[in-house]
Parts: structure tokens; sequence; C-alpha cells
């Protein structure tokens, strides 16, 4: 089944792990760590009123303050500082205004029922930003070093943090090279700044099954590319063809692959399908593998994590392979698509009611009179309970401050 | 030849026009356009006092002022203004910053015998700017007013503009969108700058031939991606694997794509090669045709036209086709490798005298003691002479001030 193409993907991505390794930054040198010991706060003269809930848009407000590291290629890390939030000023010829050196994170802290803070798995997304700014040039550092810097952001604002459940404070790790001069090489100056902002649930009154296009006219990643990293460059792009959809009815693009057309992602989503076996009833949670070209994403490796734990293996398989919209057609065709829906961090999933691939429709069953399925809830629940405390699972939510104390 | 792979990449530019022209915006809206009349000025209080040309490093020193247009998309372009060069001062959620809403172009002016400035082909630039900006829902302009602008400010900083042969005052069209907010959409708000450098030659003891590593493990850009359009997405991915072939001892990449592995670019450049038919005699100039993976280089474009031109067709074929690194290795073995060259605004041409593939050196020859071959030179010579106008052909040497009437 693996054509030429695919084996072309394999090589190339075997001999990208062997050689874009190799020039990994030294972790080990003497420049100056990221140190949350140095932070120095400066804090806002008047803080802000909080917006009632249904005021809050996504990442539309922002709270009182913004944290800030400056890089330098001879000296590291500088002390963390926090501010008031206010611009950021560069010069005109500075890289991340040129070549995109740039880089982004996205996770979200949650107050539980005893007023603690808590955010879902941290050390993830500390993980996979190290990984972006190591493939761009930017520089790495101690993850947990910088989560207790945002911790510290966190406690500061913790006035505007929403209380209702499905409300949480975005949080917005950024890495920009601040480098000015127009040569392209490795930027020697770098700012890492955290921005937050209050947001509500992503579907304000319940779920809202959308509709995609298949897309294979634009392609958002490819294999020795960068579409496994958090980087600005995956972004821009992906809006023409959006729009595109759009015209057509579309919410967003389900994005394809080759010429075997491979489901890759949704949107700025991961995304899964469920199939059932219409002779043996087993069932089948499927998302593509992680090769280079798919977004790795927290959602995602939680959700395989809990349905391995949690669906029974006597009813189900999770498998992460490579599948084709023609596949989806064609169980589609015989009743043996059940579900789909995409997973990120805004909305934690997103259900599917129809996809249109070359001007046919394939339709994806919703439960009786609702906008969702039932393993897209199921896998709803049990996130937003680890999410929001009600439930411990490991150390995926990570208390941060407890207000109870105030 | 074209095998499942490359008629792969056929359907998918064919389904890329296709679709992605028709949500090109409406240049025929009632927002205002950009209107070089409205352009407003004000002056540095303290003008610079050039450099002495040997201390120019490319885009490393700016001249007294920046020329910036605010674009809205409820208003349209606002009045263009002349200001000193300071830095540029955003919202931290700016679009700019997490999503790479940003694209720039590159031309240089030049200063010819008369005094008079000149700028090479500013047209061919401003169309592709239009296109980047198309690709990304930034704002699209009129290029003609846009030119003007420039022409006022490359006026106003004249005294700032190198003399001798070899020197010019580089231009830095950039745009960028200025949105706050994270929602990741079309950009309400975007700014328009443009920055000049005064520059050096390239090469300022004369042309350096290069090595190349050639390099399939990351990829430059892909059939349906954005690879043909300047954008800052393009460039900050490629400095990691030029690290990498640096740490080999080469100092570019020679990029190859798909398993055919096709020469398409080297560096930030486009590149040609001249191979010579052992038995006929005859010699072929080639280089990658403009199949959406490769930039539209406005110096490929001028050699491209120039060599149809000059060249003996009874000595010369003029090829825009496909070519992998293992034609150029059997050619080499075969003696027919003659020559190989880079093109570019930077250096105009950058001569190679190496590449290495896969663990071999492939040998390209030079003229006897010299740093480049006899094309190479020829092509230098005749893009200078038009640049500096010491030969006028077409209207590819644009007059923008006269500094003799001053």
């Amino acid at each position: 089944m693996l054509n030429r193409l695919s084996s072309s993907i394999k090589n190339n991505l075997k001999l990208g792990k062997m050689s874009l390794h190799t020039v990994t930054k030294d972790s080990t040198s003497n420049l100056s760590k990221l140190d949350s010991s140095k932070l120095q706060i400066t804090k806002i003269k008047t803080p802000k009123q909080p917006l009632p809930n249904d005021q809050l848009k996504f990442g539309q407000t922002f709270t009182d303050h913004i944290l800030k590291i400056q890089w330098n290629s001879e000296k590291g890390w500088g002390s963390p500082s926090i501010e008031p939030y206010g611009p950021i000023s560069l010069d005109p010829s500075a890289c991340v205004f040129h070549y995109s050196f740039e880089l982004f994170e996205g996770l979200k802290a949650y107050r539980d029922s005893k007023d603690q803070i808590r955010i879902f798995r941290p050390n993830k997304n500390m993980e996979r930003m190290n990984k972006s700014a190591d493939r761009i040039v930017l520089p790495t550092f101690e993850s947990d070093e910088l989560i207790k810097c945002i911790a510290e952001l966190i406690k500061l604002d913790k006035h505007l943090i929403p209380k209702d459940k499905g409300y949480s404070l975005y949080l917005r790790p950024t890495l920009i090279g601040t480098t000015a001069g127009l040569g392209v090489g490795t930027p020697t100056d770098a700012l890492l700044y955290v921005i937050t902002s209050p947001v509500g649930p992503y579907y304000s009154t319940g779920f809202k099954a959308v509709k995609l296009e298949a897309t294979d006219y634009a392609v958002r990643a490819w294999p020795g590319g960068v579409g496994d990293k958090k980087l600005g460059a995956n972004y821009a792009p992906c809006i023409k063809p959006q729009l595109e959809a759009a015209s057509r009815g579309y919410q967003q693009n389900l994005w394809l692959f080759g010429e075997e057309k491979y489901i890759t992602e949704v949107g700025t989503m991961n995304v899964f399908f469920v199939f059932k076996d219409s002779k043996t009833g087993k069932k089948e949670l499927v998302t593509a593998p992680l090769d280079g070209t798919i977004l790795e994403g927290v959602t995602r490796d939680s959700i395989l994590e809990l349905a391995r734990e949690r669906l029974d293996p006597n009813e189900w398989v999770i498998s992460e392979r490579y599948y084709s919209i023609y596949e989806v057609e064609e169980k589609a065709s015989k009743g043996e698509l059940i579900e789909a829906f995409g997973s990120g961090t805004a909305a934690v999933v997103s259900p599917i009611k129809e996809i249109g691939f070359h001007g046919k429709d394939i339709q994806v069953p919703l439960l009786e009179g609702e906008q969702f399925g039932q393993l897209t809830r199921d896998v709803a629940d049990w996130i937003a309970k680890i999410q929001y405390g009600d439930e411990e699972y490991k150390d995926w939510s990570y208390v941060v401050a407890d207000l109870s104390e105030n």
C-alpha cells in the first residue's frame, strides 16, 4: 500500500532525524540559564476590572501584565520580568518581521472548585516549545523555570481568571527573534514573552458540529518541512484556503496529503475518526501518525492515552496510522463511519458533521438530535474533569496557585 | 520520465491555480487606494554622515528615514508618510508575531555615471509583492504608487547612497499584519514599510565560488505550499540545514525535491547549470521551471531573457525544466558539466565550485585561475551594465531621481 511517495516520505523523515539533531544547541554551555529566582515584578498602577463572562472573546482581551525574558547569544537568558501589559518596540529590520523567527504555545489555566489554579500538562507544551525553538535556531530553555515564571504571572492577575465551568485563562508563551539587520542567519537576540487572556468555552451554547472541505490543492505541511512544530510560519498560509472553503459553505479545511490523499489535520487542530467494522462490530479510533507533518498536539496525546486506558480493548482498536479520504468515503458508504472530531487546546474536541470532497458531501453521524457523537462527548468529559481538578490523573493537572489561601 | 510524484505535483499546481485565484481581493472596492500624492514627510533633525564604503555591511546600517503606510480593512490605505528611522511598536498579540503575516521584497538603487539614481525592474518586485500579499490575505496595492513613494524616500536620503561601482542602496519593502488579537484569521490592519541600507558588492574582493551541500533531508518548498512567494515563512526553517551543511564545510544548501532529487534552489537564490553535449558540442543553460515551488526571481527572469537574446541559438539551448542531482552527477562524470551559479538580487550571480551529495563531491569547473566560469562572468557584466545605466535595455533600469540637478 505504501507507494513510492510514501517510501520517499519515510526516507526523508529518517534522514531528517539523523541530520537535523546534530546541531541542537548545547544546554551545558556557560551562558546564563533561564532562572525564575531572578524574576522582577513591576505591578500595574490601576488593575483592570474583570469583564462579565459573556463578554469574553477568545484572545481579544488580555490581563494586566506580561512576562518578558530577553536572550542574547553572548550572555544567554536575562532576568525574567513581569511588567504592565504594553506594546513591544522593535527595530524595523528585526528578524521576526522579515524571516519569521517566531513560535508560540497555547495552554490554559483553570480555576477548580477549591479555588486552586491548575494548568493542563504544561510540561508537554514546554517540551514542544523547545523543539520548535531548536528547529528555527532560537534559544531553548529549562521548562520548569518558565513554568514557575508563568505561575507568578497567573497569581498576579488572579482577579481576572474567570470562575465558571468552561471558562479559563488562555496562556500564550511566544518566542521571537529580535536581532536588527537584514542578513539571513541565526538570531543573536530573542525575546520570550507570555501574555494571558481570559476566555470562555469554545462553543458558548454547547457543541456545534462543523462542515469541512477536504483540501488537496493547498498543502499545510510536508516531509522535511516544519509542520510538526508550532511555528508562526505554519499559520498565515492556511487562511486563504479557509476563505476559499468558507465561500463554498465549509467552516474549515480538512488537510490532505499526497497522491493517496491521506488525512492529516483539520484547520489548526489534530483530527480523529471512528470507524466500526460492520462484520465484527469492532470499533477503531484513528488519527494520523506523528511522521513530522503532524502537530504533536497535547490534546491529541491525551486522548490517545485515555482512550487506550478507558475503552474496552475487546471492542476498540486505537490506531495511529495513515488513512485517506478515500477510506473515509468508502467506510461512510458502508455505514462504517461512526464519528469524527478535531482536537486542540482551544475547543478540546470539535465535532464534525460533514466533509465535502471533490463535489460530494460525506455525512458524519451525530447522536440523534445532538451536535456530537458518543465518543466525542466522552472524551470532552474525561479531559474536562482532569483540567478542572474534579479527577486527579497522573501529573496532568498541575496546581500553580492556591487562591483559597488569600 | 514524469513519474507519479511529478504528475501529482502537476495536479496540485493546476488545482491550486483554479481554486486559490477566486478569492483574490477586489481592487475596485471603495476602500482608499495607496496614493503617493498624499505622502507626508517629516525630516530627521540631524542627518547621518555616510560611512566609508569599506565599512558597509549588508543590511546592517540604514538611512535616516523610513516610509510607512498603514492599512485598515474598513478604510483601506492611509496616507503614506516618510519619518525619521525608528522602532516599530506593536501589541504583543499582533498577528505578525504569532502567525507570520509578513512578506518582503529586496531590490537595489544604483547611482549611474551621470548621478542619476536607477532601480532595476522595480515593477517585477512590486508584482511579486502583490502576489505574496494576496497569498496570505494581506492587502494588495497599486505598484506605481509605491514606487513613487520609494523614489521620494531615496531622494531624501540621497547623501547616503554610495558612489562607486558595485555599491548600491538596498531597498527593503516589508508588509506585516498588525491586528491585535490571537484569533487565527484575516488581518484587519497592516503596515507596509520600506527601509533602505547602503551596501557594497556582495563579493568585496571579486567573485568567490562556493561549495554547496545537496540537501534532501530538509525540504524548502512543496507543491501547494508557498515556496514561490517571498514570505518570511520560507526563511527561518532554512537556517538549521545551513548550519548543518556548514558543519561539514559547505556554505549553502542546494535544495533538492522529491524522490527524483530535482534541483530547485540554492540557499535563498535561484540556481542555473550549464551543460555541454560532448558529441554535438551544444551547450544548455538550465534552471528549474516556475511550478509553484521556485521563487520567481527577478534576476532569474532577467538572465533567461538576456541569454535567449544574446547567446547564439546554434550553440545554446536555454531550458526551464526539471533536472536532478543525478543528472548533474552523470554529466560531471562525462565532462559535460561546464558551470553552475546562483542568482539573486544581493549577489546578482554567485559561482559554484563544488557540490557534496551523499558523501561524494561533484566538482564544477571554473575558468583557469579564476573563481568563476565564462557565462557566470558574462551574465554578471550584462546585468551590471543595465543596472548602472551604462547600457539602456527596454525599461529595465528605471530612473527615480536625478541628483545632477542639485
